[in-house]
């Protein structure tokens, strides 16, 4: 059966640990479907933590823009784990892509999946008003791309200190 | 009968969508008690937004200050929606005005009105604490006038990705 | 019975006068371990308020740091309110220690405790990622600590506008 489901949170609120163990859940191997780029030290640390906690049981595809392409690729072949929206709305926006005509575009593609698709999203809209132009518009398209995504799931998780509260 | 209803959330969480929905389930025409203060062209932008999403059932008051008067001019009238608090707040301490009294105030009329009041509120008070005082005091503010405001309301709702999660 | 409680929320969010409530519940007198430093008048200002609401029926104890002492000194004498693990980390950030080993021990002291512990804590990874590179560490430190004592705690509350939302 097809589901789409999405945990959104905080940083380290155990969004991608919660949303692996539902991927799991749903069969293996799973494809993971990352969006992450090794731009500085930083990031490519934070991408070697996370591939070390996954196991044998997960095929990744790297898919920094082309998040279509690689739900295209994996269909019918087992659940895929998208991580994250966030990171790919980065992606978009600092390549100067069209986010909204992506996001609607993913967003449509959901209901004809034939293996589930679980995404992590972040939260990035519950601290002060930035006072930079550009981060008051990356956190007003993230919180329009998450409603999309969220509009169309099964299943909606909010991650707090690792535990996951349900929304929908 | 009277209700009082807070809707809370992050930046582009829904929360307005929400509160309008819920607002005119409750009785047409509609108030719309608008905080909002075309200060540039990002707040005229949004503020149009906002407006081409409303449509002919609600009517519309700008009070940028003195929503107490603004109650007290639609109470019998019908339900009215008040969006947003944190705007509300931002226009008081700009203005030099005493937040916490005009807050106490809006408090104390609430058990006194006769048609519903539905609030739209901001949470900003979750990410890194910010450097800039005026920003922390702010923060403080924004959570002690939402605390207020729950504690008088009928029903409470943290909106999360477009969807709403039953506080009270 | 031995029962360990994680209030976590944003700023203003009530967490603490929450956690108040339910340590007293638990028994009297109780213990409070402080682990805020008076830094500055903000700081100092802060924490009287937090004084003025706290009767006489707490002890208070200053654990800017050693919240393990605190926690050992106490046992067997009632239930213990710690406020805050977000402040603890700052400190121990702040003066180079180790704050992974110092989180780790106290998530092990945890199952050891006789008289019951509940834990304040701060959101702080719901906003615009940081543009700071320790402002970034530390949220993700911050994250990561919430996670072990919610993994260790028998109840998770997240508190909004006032309000506890069970997580656990």
């Amino acid at each position: 059966m097809h589901k789409t489901i999405l945990i959104t949170g905080g940083a380290r609120s155990g969004k991608s640990r919660i949303a692996e163990g539902m991927t799991l859940q749903m069969g293996q191997p799973a494809h993971y479907i990352a969006t992450a780029e090794a731009w500085d030290d930083e990031m490519r640390a934070r991408i070697a933590e996370h591939q070390a906690r996954r196991g044998p049981e997960w095929i990744t595809h790297a898919a920094p823009l082309d998040v279509m392409g690689a739900l295209a690729a994996t269909d019918g072949k087992g659940p895929r784990l998208v991580d994250c929206l966030t990171l790919w709305l980065t992606n978009l926006m600092l390549g100067n892509h069209d986010w909204r005509a992506a996001g609607q575009e993913l967003r449509a593609a959901l209901p004809r999946q034939s293996s589930p698709v679980v995404f992590v999203s972040n939260e990035v809209g519950m601290g002060i008003v930035p006072e930079n132009a550009l981060a008051r518009a990356f956190r007003d398209a993230a919180g329009t791309l998450n409603q999309w995504i969220a509009a169309e799931a099964d299943e909606v998780i909010f991650a707090v200190s690792g535990l996951p509260m349900k929304v929908k």
